[in-house]
This record gives structure tokens, C-alpha cells and sequence, in this order.
């Protein structure tokens, strides 16, 4: 059975981890047996959003904390992760990745992505391990792999002239798709940076997750 | 096209709606051809949990606006459910249920239903448009049905007992299946009341969508 390491940034789309794509990889992963271990950084979160209004709250949270909310209690602080123990990582999107997992939503192409965060990623890049990045998670491919790596967040052209200018090949991609680079075995998905309803969403990562794991 | 209201409690098991049941819920509902509108009641939670320790936290949170975080903004505030546009109800579970759409985690069998939440469900009773309960959900039936209503919690001896002091027929039910009321038109399925893996969530929750649109 394999195992799967997933990196969650809170939980909703606005200020975390996109709440239907990480339910989708956590189902995928299942439903094609493989065992999954949802991680995430144990600090704040960028902001709290009110999902409803868009009005930013003064709450504090903590991205840990309120990813625990997805994986039911199931959850290790990100610095626990050691690539040796999992076969592949995966990351679902949502404004967390960001936000809380880098500071790409300020910055774009200039962003910083949170060191726990690229040592994990690069840990898995290094051990060609493959990798599975969803939505706007894809922005942090350039940032872990060499200049060259293949990806894509579907076909914006701000995300993906960003995607460029941090070094990465950038591949326009339908939602129902994934783009691969099969020398980094890294696999990209737009999901909700597409996707115009959750059946879309799912056809697309679940195509990701079995190439994920086939590889 | 049918039109399926969908209740939410909160966002995350312990403290407000399954993430895992309310996305596969939505899922479920978008794949098999309907359209779906989520509400939620607007006033605050019973409390916060932290889901990766269980602690309560001294945070106040409101259940709509925690509840927009899976329906990714797209709510509405419980007062506005108006069953007259709907062709059916949906219940995901969680702890939400039991915690802020009625006092039974308190109660128990003596709890009282959210006024909202009873007109709301009520009002599908008395139109006869079909209506399903998931995991913990089912211990609003009794107080929505008459007496004599079939439902199902799955297997947990205490809360199917609750179910019957309340009022209702309560069948065993594996985590797989469903459980009908053909005269009332309800359905309920046991989730995570018994599930050991969302693939095990996702086969009877799909199954209870399934029949929630053929009846």
C-alpha cells in the first residue's frame, strides 16, 4: 500500500486549503487504495477571511489548527514530515498555498515559500519522489524543482506569466487534465483555478491522483 | 433539473458539519445531475473545538459563516430556506448537528430541535419532498416526523436508543447502505456514525443521494 503525504494550509478556500479539492485527494487517494497522512505548518495563517462577506476578521488562526478541521483530528505539524516514510506528497489548493504556505498572493512572482514548507517539497523533489500539485499550488513548482520544470494553474495569464518568470514551463491545461513532467515526476491539475463546478474539480484530481500513484 | 437544499452545521466534525460528508454530499448531488443550495442557521456555534487536540477554545464562531467555508461563499442564512423552491433536503452529519442545530449532545433524547432548523425540515415533511439524513443527522427525524418514523444512526446501542425514546423505528444499518421510510420519504445513512474510511462514507452517502432523487 502506498502512502501518501498530504500538505493542507487551512481549511477554505479563501484564507486555506480549498476545502472540496483536499475532501477529493483525500478520496482519491482511498478509493485507489493508497494510505494518506495530511500534514501542515503550525503557525498563523496569513489572514481570516469571512468566506460569506470576503471581510477580513481580526481573528488569529492557526493553519495547523484549523487544517485538523479536514482531516478529522489526523494531522501532524509539517516539520514531523520526512519524505523517507512516503512514496508521493500531495498538495490541494486554495488561497492558503498563498498565503500561509508562501507569501505568493503579496509577492507573486518575487514570493517566498515558507522554509518548512521547501524543504518538505524539495525533500520529495530530490528523492524523485513524484508529486502532485492542485489549483494555485502549482505557483510553488518553480520554487522547488530546477528552471524548466513542466506545470500548470490552467490558463490564467497573470499565474502563469508568474509561473514563467519564477523559471518554470508553463502549459495551459482543462480542468478535466493534468500536465506532467515525467523527468521531475511532478503532476499539476487547475482544479478550482478552472473549475466550474465540484464534478470538474474531481474528474481532473482524480486523473492526478492515479498518475500520482502509477508513477 | 432538481433543486436540493443542503443544511449545514459549522465546519468540522467536532464542532459543526463532516467536511468529508458535506463535500461528498455535494459531490454526489452535482455528479448525479442536481443542483444544490447550501444554508446554514445564522448564530453562533455551542463552542469551538480545536480538532487536533480536542481542547475547547474560548473563540465565539458563528455557524453560517463557518459553514461558508465549504460551500465556498455560496450560502444562505437558514431563515431564507423556503421548501417551496426545493425538491429536497439534505443533512450532512458532524457534531453540528448534535451541538447547534439542536441541543442532543446535551439532551439526548430530550432535546430540543433549533427553531429554524424544525421549521425548515418540517416544512419538507408536511410537502412530502423527500429528505436525507446523514451520520448524526438522524436524530432529528423523531422530532420533524411523526411518531413511528424509520431512520438509522448505524449501530451505536445509546444513540439508537435516544432515536426510539424520541419517538422513532430506529434499523440497524451498515455504514454502506440506507435506510428508507417510504411513507414519509426519508432516508438516512450512518457515515462516519460507523464509517472507518471516507471510501466507506462516500459508498452509502452516494447511495442515499441516489434514492433521495429517484423518490
Amino acid at each position: 500500500m502506498k502512502k501518501v503525504a498530504v500538505i493542507l494550509s487551512g481549511c477554505g478556500v479563501y484564507d486555506g486549503a480549498e476545502i472540496h479539492e483536499a475532501v477529493l485527494c483525500l478520496l482519491h487517494l482511498a478509493r485507489q487504495g493508497a494510505h494518506y497522512q495530511c500534514f501542515a505548518p503550525d503557525k498563523p495563517q496569513h489572514h481570516v477571511l469571512d468566506h460569506r462577506t470576503g471581510a477580513e476578521s481580526s481573528e488569529q488562526r492557526n493553519v495547523l489548527t484549523e487544517a485538523a478541521r479536514i482531516a478529522r483530528g489526523d494531522i501532524q505539524p509539517l516539520s514531523e514530515l520526512d519524505a523517507g516514510n512516503f512514496d508521493a506528497l500531495l498538495l490541494p489548493g486554495g488561497f492558503g498555498v498563498a498565503k500561509n504556505l508562501s507569501n505568493f498572493a503579496v509577492e507573486g512572482a518575487g514570493c517566498e515559500v515558507d522554509s518548512q514548507v521547501l524543504a518538505a517539497c524539495g525533500a520529495f523533489a530530490q528523492a524523485r519522489k513524484p508529486a502532485g500539485y492542485c489549483c494555485i499550488a502549482p505557483v510553488l513548482i518553480p520554487k522547488v524543482y530546477p528552471a524548466g520544470v513542466k506545470g500548470t494553474i490552467g490558463t490564467d495569464a497573470a499565474t502563469a506569466e508568474a509561473f514563467i518568470a519564477m523559471g518554470g514551463e508553463h502549459i495551459g491545461c482543462a480542468v478535466t487534465d493534468v500536465v506532467e513532467d515525467e523527468h521531475y515526476k511532478v503532476i499539476s491539475t487547475p482544479a478550482y483555478m478552472l473549475a466550474q463546478s465540484i464534478t470538474e474539480a474531481d474528474t481532473g484530481i482524480g486523473k492526478l491522483v492515479k498518475r500520482l500513484l502509477e508513477m
